[in-house]
């Protein structure tokens, strides 16, 4: 299999961009992203673009808007999507862009724009990602599903309300660390634990933020890598691993409420893939939409055993100096999940730690292997996404 | 680069499908096309799904409910979207998904559900595939940017009403021999001319028809492809030529209007990678979201001179004995444009042809090489593929 390379990095400020517009945002992830690589636009050969929704973006093809304002055209690029899991399906798309042999050198760009339509309107259009025939209409949005699943890990582990609130304390500290987080704001368990119910069991200070932003990374062959490599003197990030899963559309038809079968099965092939295990993950950033995401995404990537998540935040070890620290860029809970970017800006973390660029406090010490998960839905679409520092 | 064949093809009747939910209309496509292979789902690796609008589908993530009605959790599925040319975007992806290694056996499925809201609520979903700040606010649709193309043609090269009228009736005749297109009745221009203006010079029968409806096709490598068509007797169908291209989003920042850049440039694309020319293509299929945009393609594919077009279609040369025959499934106009199963309906045309299964009347006489035509929006996205059997 071809050798494909993350050779650029970009990402906007995320949170309420009453600046920028959705192809602004774009613009500003593409720029930074290039001047990271040293290349120009015009050697670009391809572009894949994730935009989560088309009820936000007001728009049918949203990618258009982008393709045009950058001046892209007339090179190829489309859209994929895959509710709050699209940025990585498009990293994923434009991996195989270079590996197929059509491209050597593609961009791959996440945007989204959600400030500007009220909360309500955004929690029904995203609570369309579930089944619009059998929960939907009868009044199910995220909250309410991620709040099944805390439920059900409750009863079953006895995961409690602090450990929830243990991972919104970390992820606030570390977005206070990143320049580019939506929420600069440390907080406290007694904070998330009196903060007003959504959903019970889950608070405010347990759901992830609704932000406008954008990220954009450039993939290139193993050749081309090295050659931008040598004039950016950053080294290419490889990706290693590739995990795609997915599962069924109602809560109802799961076996089992405290797992997403999707992330098991996504980790599985990812892990084969780079030929490497849970242990060997040295930094990884997943999907944690609300507090209890993450502690399942800890348990269903294999960072500690079933029903332990709890105790592994607890204990710290997903600290930035612990054994497997995760989100220490905030993670979507307070750096902010604008859902087409998202997953690009996972792929953006990890490549900036692997290179040890990451801002001081919250650069993991010399990481060679990174992980990202990004969770469509309630785990319709999984990706898990191992990306390695040639040693 | 490797070898991608098409060894499976599946399509639902087009129409208004008030007996099916869209994906219940994906499922029959499916089963259709596995029964055509003769695989099982479950040998089938991984999936690629093209809906066009998620305004239509009243969803989020619209693939996930096509995932979970056939069962294919947990294995790799996405969706990916270029508004009318989705379905193209997914047979590009399912080829990349194959020529990369990542999977030997993908399964690409295109499916609309159209009929359920009014067509003025159509015509609205789809307008916003034009520019959402400065065109779909003011009133523009794609009756209305197909009008302006038309008026530029007429103005610029002297194509008439009548020329205009001919491509309709030339694809009402093939689809009334297609048992899967949406209308059965043979028109006359004058049926075209007398039938009520939609936005000068297209008249109703200028415009393409709104249909639920769904297509797959199975795509393999080259060893699978050989194993599967010695199983089904069919031969596999060659992708040897993948283009595609972008344009400005808003027509009043084109330079042509009598042309769509975005063709040529996929028509160049494909062209040079199947090492072929536009005089080598035995069978094709246009995009004719109106009569407007066959003439248009005719030249923009290198059929015939620019200008020519209305030439063409008068002296009968696209008819199904002519030398270059197009869209003699009855194409968008009269076979139905479900947007996010046209790309894919138009792969499962061009294999049909290429094995010499079409039906009597429209079975072009022995042709090697097909080639495809799928426009999203005015042209924002073109994607052209080429297909060929072994000689």
């Amino acid at each position: 299999m071809k050798r494909v390379g993350v050779v650029g990095v970009g990402l906007t400020r995320f949170g309420r961009r009453e600046d920028a517009s959705l192809r602004e945002l774009a613009f500003e992830a593409v720029k930074a992203c290039l001047s990271d690589a040293g290349v120009s636009l015009r050697d670009v050969e391809s572009m894949v673009v994730s935009v989560g929704s088309d009820e936000l973006a007001f728009a049918l093809q949203p990618s258009a808007q982008i393709v045009d304002y950058l001046g892209f055209h007339p090179k190829p690029s489309f859209r994929v999507e895959g509710a709050c899991a699209s940025g990585s399906m498009a990293v994923r798309t434009g991996w195989m862009t270079v590996a197929s042999g059509l491209s050597d050198l593609v961009l791959v760009v996440g945007a989204e724009k959600m400030t500007e339509v009220p909360t309500p309107v955004v929690t029904e259009a995203l609570g369309k990602g579930g089944d619009p025939m059998w929960e939907y209409p009868f009044g199910m949005t995220f909250p309410g599903y991620y709040a099944l699943i805390a439920r059900a890990h409750m009863a079953r582990y006895g995961t409690t309300g602090e450990q929830l609130a243990l991972v919104a304390v970390k992820n606030h500290h570390y977005a206070n660390l990143n320049p580019y987080a939506h929420m600069h704001k440390e907080i406290t368990v007694e904070d998330v634990l009196s903060s007003r119910p959504i959903a019970e069991p889950l608070k405010l200070y347990d759901c992830s933020l609704i932000s406008d932003g954008a990220a954009a990374v450039l993939l290139a062959s193993e050749d081309v890598a090295r050659e931008i490599s040598k004039g950016s003197g950053k080294p290419p990030i490889w990706i290693v691993g590739l995990g795609l899963a997915t599962d069924a559309l109602s809560m109802s038809e799961r076996e089992d409420l405290t797992t997403l079968r999707g992330t098991v099965e996504a980790a599985r092939q990812a892990y084969r893939m780079a030929g490497v295990g849970p242990t060997d993950i040295d930094v990884a950033v997943v999907h944690d939409c609300f507090t209890i995401a993450e502690i399942v995404a800890y348990e269903d990537l294999g960072f500690c055993e079933k029903g332990e998540g709890g105790k592994l935040i607890e204990e710290g070890r997903t600290h930035v100096d612990g054994d497997i620290p995760v989100n220490v860029d905030g993670g979507l809970k307070a750096k902010g999940h604008p859902i087409g970017a998202t997953g690009v800006a996972m792929a953006v973390e990890i490549a900036k730690q692997l290179r040890g660029e990451a801002e001081p406090g919250r650069q993991v010490k010399d990481p060679e292997i990174g992980l990202s998960h990004n969770v469509g839905g309630s785990g319709q679409h999984v990706a898990v996404h191992i990306f390695r520092r040639e040693g």
